[in-house]
């Protein structure tokens, strides 16, 4: 079958077995994936990463021990947990600490003809969901985290600071959550989606406001981000940490503390209010997606995502 | 009367006028100060600071408007705030933006004959209470700040790094408020203050635990400390950074984000719990007393202050 590798800042496509199912796995036929930033960062290496990249993706189960799967279109959730340490019994197998990660960590990812993940991991995509909706369940479900960490009160200012494929989706579910969103970003033709899902957008100039909002959201991937949140955030406010940046950011804790201000990270999230924002069709993520290449042009759907100004980059098998 | 000023690193004692009162404001007379890091940071020129320094103090009031106030030994909150602003009017004028702070920001501090202070600013200290347990009312604040900010269930096992003052005062807060402290320091007969009051204490090796505590709190006041804390915690925890760091701490945001661990900046607090349990005499500041000088010999108390090991030195006037 295709699979995608990479290996030494290379992406090649390699003709590889079918994997084998372990109990309790499905075989998953990949329909549609989506090249995230994190896979264009296993690529640079970051991570040492070396195998097959691919966390985001729409895929039909052919085989597993629970028969009703079988046939269906599923999305999965990326952290295959052992299901029974206190993160696990917890619903929390994303912090557990033995886990393996689809397409990232220990367990080989979605961008392969077939694929394997838990069945415990699959959710069914209701049948009014497309495809390339569907494909985006992982990062909106990354986006919903916000709401499961931090209660902020209906109707509250939230700054986000980035308008990448994380910022944009980040801003529609707080907007569509009751929130009153103001986006800042680079790129006129990306805030214009969040714009048109009601979110107050401006294009970033030097000039930021100034200790002016409760609650900031940095997804700009950007070491500058984290210092233009804590610069914009009120006294006793909260940052949320979106986007990871690869290396250190020297970071002046002194603002930090003399403003009593909390920085939250925050990752992956449940697929739950994901599946039901898309079934509502409350977020547009038709808008975001830049090219449609097959499984085997992934070299240049990679080289593609990295383009300055790119958006989703989906990958069909 | 008697000052002591920072000048160009150096600390001078002075013979000035006696300050004014303005309206609204004590004049009071200093009985006994205590020297924090922070004056130590200001002495090096940390903030660009001239003038007088102190903001841990114990006076008798000598003259103010509210009539009952007069001869009245009094500790004060350090931040004079606006009053009108939305932080003052949430009585949070310890953030108000255009605050001074007794002996740090615009407001000559209290190691001096006589200073003043708002009448607002003022509490009583009850007759139970010593004046040199009075001295810690301000750094005692600071450390039941945590409590105010971070809702943490009563008997969670916390952990302090740092066994300076505020790290001891920190520990035993904590302890005398039901949880369970494990203290981690350098210095054996520090942390037997800590221990004396119920907390597990441990000289901090090379090695220390991973992903093991909910709740850290840094008090090293060392950019070393911080990452010892992200070490610490386990995923889904927080960090209290409870003492500032001159200039920039490299941070690897990636275990942030990836365990979803909260940081949280703590400064002043109120005095009331701090007054409430010097009350109770559940805090054992006393052992806490390196050296007791006269106001005049300021220069050699700041020099023992700074001393490897020393911890509170009092001026007495």
């Amino acid at each position: 079958m295709v699979s995608v590798h990479l290996h030494a800042g290379k992406v090649e496509i390699r003709d590889t077995m079918q994997p084998k199912r372990p109990y309790g796995f499905a075989l998953i036929r990949l329909l549609v994936g989506g090249i995230c930033n994190t896979d264009l960062e296993l690529q640079r290496g970051y991570y040492g990463f070396s195998g097959v990249p691919g966390h985001e993706f729409v895929g039909e189960v052919v085989a597993a021990d629970s028969k009703s799967l079988i046939g269906k279109q599923v999305v999965g959730e990326i952290n295959v947990a052992c299901g029974d340490c206190k993160w696990c019994r917890r619903k929390l197998g994303r912090h557990c600490p033995t886990r393996s990660v689809l397409g990232i960590v220990r367990h080989p990812g979605a961008f392969q003809e077939f694929l394997t993940l838990p069945e415990a991991n699959l959710h069914v995509v209701p049948d009014s969901i497309s495809l390339e909706e569907a494909v985006f369940a992982e990062p909106l479900a990354a986006a919903c985290e916000i709401l499961d960490q931090v209660k902020m009160p209906c109707g509250s200012r939230i700054a986000v600071l980035g308008d990448g494929k994380l910022g944009l989706l980040v801003a529609q579910v707080l907007q569509a959550n009751g929130y009153k969103v103001h986006q800042f970003g680079r790129h006129p033709e990306k805030l214009k989606i969040a714009a048109n899902a009601g979110v107050t957008t401006e294009i970033r100039g030097d000039k930021l406001p100034e200790a002016e909002y409760q609650w900031v959201v940095d997804a700009t991937g950007s070491p500058a981000g984290l210092h233009a949140a804590i610069r914009m955030v009120e006294p006793r406010g909260t940052i949320i940490l979106k986007s990871t940046v690869h290396g250190e950011i020297p970071l002046d804790t002194a603002p930090v503390i003399v403003n009593e201000i909390t920085l939250v990270g925050s990752r992956c999230g449940r697929f739950e209010p994901a599946l039901e924002m898309l079934k509502l069709g409350v977020i547009n993520v038709g808008s975001m997606i830049s090219e449609r290449m097959h499984l085997s042009k992934a070299p240049a759907a990679f080289e593609r995502a990295a383009k300055p100004g790119a958006m989703k980059v989906l990958l069909w098998s």
